[in-house]
């Protein structure tokens, strides 16, 4: 499988830490590169990572508190001065857009690369390629905001030995089983389920502001903690989901892991965290800044 | 004296690397607190210097190029967020203070604290208390551009072994000395030339982004450096000043220390700058991301 890497380049929620920048998570597979959220510091972030400001080829914004997108403009700028040709897509809440827009070109902008704004507008594939696609998911908070939801595809291993022993060496018919379909060979029919290894593919959900919701099953997934259950009433009010309600949605998504993301600048220890989490569910981390995950 | 604290929060030009933020000085004097200009990342680079993002008394803008504004719209509603109530001023260029505020209010943004626009016009004094006052100063670039000096008034300390050797006790006296007025006692004129040290104050200057222009006298200079002299074509190109021009201003401005400050990101180096500036003028730093300075 190819190697999907994420970076979380800031994990704090509202205001910034010494320890902790403001939301937004690196995603790069297959030669693409993304970005979901965009809080203030993303670009110097991205830099300290190793990772390059200018080559994204995606924004993806869960909704338009300024933690997660006051570093739209000095990232979209420095796209411009360091010479960026290629479009680039940004995708936002249909209802707050425009506000995102003023923010980008309140200091006059006009970048000499296609800026692509796209509407988000409830669930939809919003971004596909051949091994993997991207989608949002609608999340719960004070104003439109969507989670986002990277789905590598299934993909169909050929059993190499068992076609030799066939002496199959038409490609085909690898073709067709590798898409799943029934192949005629020698007066035989060969189903994909014999001839070929069925792969899962990965999905990686990130869903963040919100209160507690159901999510489709994710293998990884980041999700809102912003309080401890201590707080649960400041949670609610505020429609931001506790730690031990990130560990139950988790656990109905059947996730293998969960990283504990948005951290209230209240915590500064993460074994709180990870002890109220724990009870419910066992494979969880707190996401710090600059870690990188590299998913093989 | 007191003790005079400055911060360079930032210090490369239009786009940051690693090592440096964009632009962004702290200074703080007799319990205030002030900034100029306001890069990306300056309130998190405030946490990291250990100072209050949330107690700022004023922030000076020199123009609204988004490398020196881009930090405003966090910073405020981090100041919102942990309940300042005190009036923040904003002072910027009068033609583009409007651009500045559709920037802070792009996302909706309603302070409960005074926030309080100020339209800088020509050579003013914007600040005045009773130790010191800041003025700003005309600079030289593609936009309506303010440098802002930071003067400490001079201030007469009395000669207390003369006062006591004459025998005077009396507050009065003492006041208006101090103040430069000349006194009748016992039918003597006391003049303050005689019996007070005049103690000069201090002045900062804090001249970015410009291209090389003459300056009022100051001891502390921190000039936009962008360039060296190998790229002075650019840098006229761009009215920016090259490290050379910069020691030459400071220089004519009977500078004590000069601080090379807006460094472009292509020079990861300080030796070069050091060099071409020792030239012309000996005492020279490459200011540099979080270095505090306490002159006392």
């Amino acid at each position: 499988m190819q190697p999907l890497k994420i970076v979380f380049l800031g994990t704090s929620a509202s205001v910034p830490t010494k320890e902790r920048g403001l939301p937004a998570v690196y995603l790069e597979y297959e030669g693409r590169r993304f970005l979901f959220d965009c809080g203030e510091g993303a670009q110097r972030q991205l830099l300290l990572a190793g990772k390059s400001p200018t080559s994204l080829d995606a924004i993806f914004i869960t909704h338009y508190h300024g933690d997660h997108v006051f570093g739209l403009p000095g990232l979209l700028n420095s796209m411009e001065l360091n010479g960026r040709e290629k479009p680039l897509y940004i995708f936002a809440p249909a209802s707050t857009l425009h506000r995102i827009r003023w923010l980008v070109h309140a200091i006059p902008f006009s970048p000499s690369f296609p800026l692509v704004w796209k509407p988000v507008k409830g669930r939809e594939v919003l971004w596909e390629e051949k091994l993997f696609y991207i989608e949002s998911y609608p999340l719960k908070h004070s104003t439109e905001t969507y989670g986002y939801i990277f789905v590598e595809r299934d993909r169909r291993k050929l059993l190499k030995d068992k076609l030799d022993e066939l002496g199959v060496k038409d490609w085909k018919v690898y073709r067709k089983l590798k898409a799943g379909e029934e192949v005629e060979w020698n007066g035989a029919v060969l189903s994909p389920e014999d001839y070929t290894l069925l792969v899962k593919g990965r999905k990686v959900g990130y869903f963040v502001d919100t209160a507690p919701v159901e999510v489709p099953p994710v293998d990884y997934i980041i999700f809102d903690a912003t309080f401890l259950e201590s707080e649960r009433e400041k949670a609610k009010e505020t429609l931001h989901s506790t730690v031990k309600e990130a560990a139950e949605v988790a656990k109905r998504a059947g996730a293998k892991k969960l990283f504990l993301y948005h951290i209230s600048p209240r915590y500064r220890e993460e074994d709180p965290l990870l002890e109220e989490a724990r009870k419910v569910f066992g494979n969880v981390e707190v996401a710090r800044d600059l870690q990188e995950i590299v998913l093989t």
